[in-house]
């Protein structure tokens, strides 16, 4: 153990290196025009999973293949630990907000700017390194290791749940870690007790047959995008609550301790304002901004597009409009229900004249978990040793639905350990990853292989 | 007279090859990438004008030049005649809803398909072809001739009134003949007793600093496309009245025989409906589908733009959101008292933690003029001998600014005659023209000159 953290910290610029090699790859799973790009991640990630010491395979689905490494040195009667993360990114457009090219990491003050450094490529290669580190020492481990990457994360994983179905004799597991989160704050380390689900759709909205001329038509010919707005403008009332009928109805009722829990930490709402740059923050009447971000549901428009959107003005009256909106979900909502609830208030509330087709693109469950129990705990000393301070229970806004599925399939509680930090744009434009947590990280991820070895 | 007629008959061939080779030419006036075609079409106009005996010159402006065409053969006590036209197109986008290329000319059904060919070079060309004809036969009219051809009328004309006020003793006219609209219905031709003005703006919401994450900051940090959507929504009531405080005040009461005239006319509003595909109209409450489109004031997405709008699934809080908002406006109303009334309606319904940023893209007044009067006789005599028909007078809902200022400067009042049909594709794709009213309509504005020459 002291060896393979000795051996971590002597390689570190290998592995800074080595890391920078993986963000340079673009894989964008979202876009087809970089499916050889995103095979070219889980190669990469195969073959250094391989150096590492494990068993690698790298497995067929529909789409992007799976990086599936073993190493099961530590015998029948040791814990078996399920790593999971993902090799894919998001979309990195827009391209003119970066300040360095997305696909070309650059350290500034200590982080790393690149697509991927916190979401998740980052956070999956510490484990990498970290079992390199384990085996290179002593050639083992006190646990056994199955390792997942997916190519599919950011396209709401289609093809991982029959994956696991498929392979769940091999993929059995005693506890599954996932890293691809952030810690609560910088040198304040988390586990967290939940993440929202989601329930993904696109709105089309169509009127006549083709686009008109908005001086010759307009007035008397339904308008696709004033018709989309001010749909979208009846999600929400005033207080911030969403307006669809029965879209609360499974909402737990948040116990108090959680409610206590969120309220103990650390966290000024005026600081997070400055944070993001807004003038005020919103949200629903009666919660507050952790409360929000976690254990309330949200209605959100990721994408809006009608008409003339270029230079000038073009006097146009458009034939249709999109929007791409999404919810993100507590506890015990299901997307199949949003759906329909949706559904029923699309056809109460879009204007006669007007079509509006509903798309479904991805969703997931939301997850909860009890506070407590040996595995946060043993999760809890590699953190408190790795970072020098006990780590607190926070939730996550943002979805990670795997999570719920491996609990269903495998019986495996998850244990979620992230090392980002808030304001990683994940997602965004300029995306980082600390170097320092980058290196503590993995220090932790061989505390916790070590503690979980002893539960 | 009847040799010219002639004339036009005999050279229809070369005439309409002509008129192709003009609409070959991509004048879009909003790209700038287009400038040097923009130019190329006026000096191709110029040129054509020229072959026809007038006196030509292209005159710069601060953007692109405008063609003025002069023949003062008919003498000091005669009549002249201010031809005014444009030869700059919409931009053709979307191209793939176009059956064949905007810049290609394809005659389908009798109809020439192109950009521009109704809009407005088919029309102003057909006024050159007339002047040839005219000319070629005895060298002579009965009214002296101005023609100005401008190539920014779809920005929103910025530098003709400039050009206008400096050259308007050169100008001067007794009536400006404008053809740039459409007729009634096939076979039955049209005066105009008014035009809508226009009031472009593009509205920019902004909130964080960045696009975030919208699982993790979703439901504490404004989204902008939302609360454009609900600043969209906020302007119509379910009446589809406009909300904005005050929009009404300066509207003029119609008069009794102009409504009279509008429900005279052979219109069907469920053809209207079918004609446009939609499958139900909307509206102003209390007013016709004729009356909506051109008697009252109308507000209009012409575009809509945030967050990701691109292949899947992207879960962005974005940071900015835009739209292109115009408003059609009707006697007696004025862009910069819309402009302030929009700028106190945004104050009143921007949700905090959003900043709206309003920005003028281009105006113009609305305008009416009297039913009767010597030179609408002088056109109506001229159609009715070309078409076999006496024209109806109709409104326009679309925008010709230049109109109010030609009388405001000029002292001429204005004489709409429009040859394109209902259904034309204005300013979308497949704008088409008819071959017949291009043949026919030579021989009105033929007979027109002449009349005009009697009064």
């Amino acid at each position: 153990m002291a060896d393979a953290l000795k051996y971590a910290i002597n390689e570190r610029a290998r592995f800074k290196s080595e890391l920078f090699d993986f963000l340079r790859i673009p894989s964008v799973s979202a876009k087809s025009e970089h499916d050889a790009d995103t095979r070219r991640a889980a190669n990469w990630l195969a073959e250094n999973l391989l150096r590492s010491g494990l068993k690698v395979e790298v497995l067929e689905t529909p789409k992007h293949p799976v990086v599936l490494g073993e190493w099961r040195g530590a015998g029948k009667d040791a814990p078996t630990v399920l790593i999971y993360g993902h090799y894919d990114v998001q979309p990195a457009e827009p391209l003119d907000e970066w300040s360095s090219p997305p696909f070309e990491p650059e350290v500034r003050d200590g982080k790393v700017f690149a697509r991927g450094s916190a979401d998740d490529k980052g956070q999956i290669f510490m484990h990498v390194k970290a079992l390199e580190s384990a085996l290179a020492d002593d050639g083992t481990l006190p646990v056994n290791i199955v390792f997942l990457a997916e190519g599919e994360e950011e396209i709401g994983s289609p093809s991982l749940v029959p994956f696991v179905e498929k392979h769940k004799q091999r993929l059995a597991a005693d506890v599954v870690v996932i890293s691809d989160s952030a810690m609560f704050d910088e040198g304040l380390p988390s586990l967290l007790f939940s993440l929202r689900g989601l329930a993904y759709f696109e709105l089309r909205a169509r009127t006549a047959k083709t686009d008109l001329h908005s001086g010759a038509y307009g007035g008397a010919v339904p308008n696709p995008a004033t018709a989309l707005a001010q749909i979208i403008a009846s999600f929400h009332n005033k207080d911030g609550r969403i307006t669809i009928d029965g879209f609360y109805d499974d909402v737990v009722a948040w116990d108090e301790k959680t409610r206590a829990q969120i309220r103990s930490l650390p966290f000024d709402e005026e600081d997070f304002r400055k944070g993001v740059g807004a003038t005020a923050l919103n949200g629903e009447k009666g919660w507050s901004v952790l409360e929000r971000l976690w254990i309330r549901p949200t209605c959100e428009v990721n994408g809006f597009l009608a008409g003339y959107t270029g230079e000038g003005a073009k006097t146009v009256l458009p034939a249709k409009a999109m929007a791409k909106v999404s919810f993100r979900l507590v506890p015990d909502q299901r997307p199949e229900k949003v759906r329909k609830l949706l559904e029923a208030h699309l056809k109460k509330v879009t204007p006669p004249g007007v079509e509006v087709e509903l798309l479904e693109h991805h969703g997931g469950l939301p997850w909860k978990t009890e506070v407590g129990g040996k595995y946060l705990e043993a999760a809890s000393v590699a953190l408190e040793e790795a970072f020098g301070t006990k780590p607190v229970l926070q939730g996550e806004g943002g979805s990670i639905p795997i999570v719920v599925e491996f609990e269903r399939i495998l019986h495996a509680p998850a244990l979620m350990v992230g090392f980002a930090l808030p304001g990683a744009n994940m997602h965004a434009p300029d995306e980082w990853f600390p170097m320092e947590n980058f290196e503590k990280g993995i220090g932790a991820l061989l505390r916790l292989y070590n503690e979980l070895g002893k539960r």
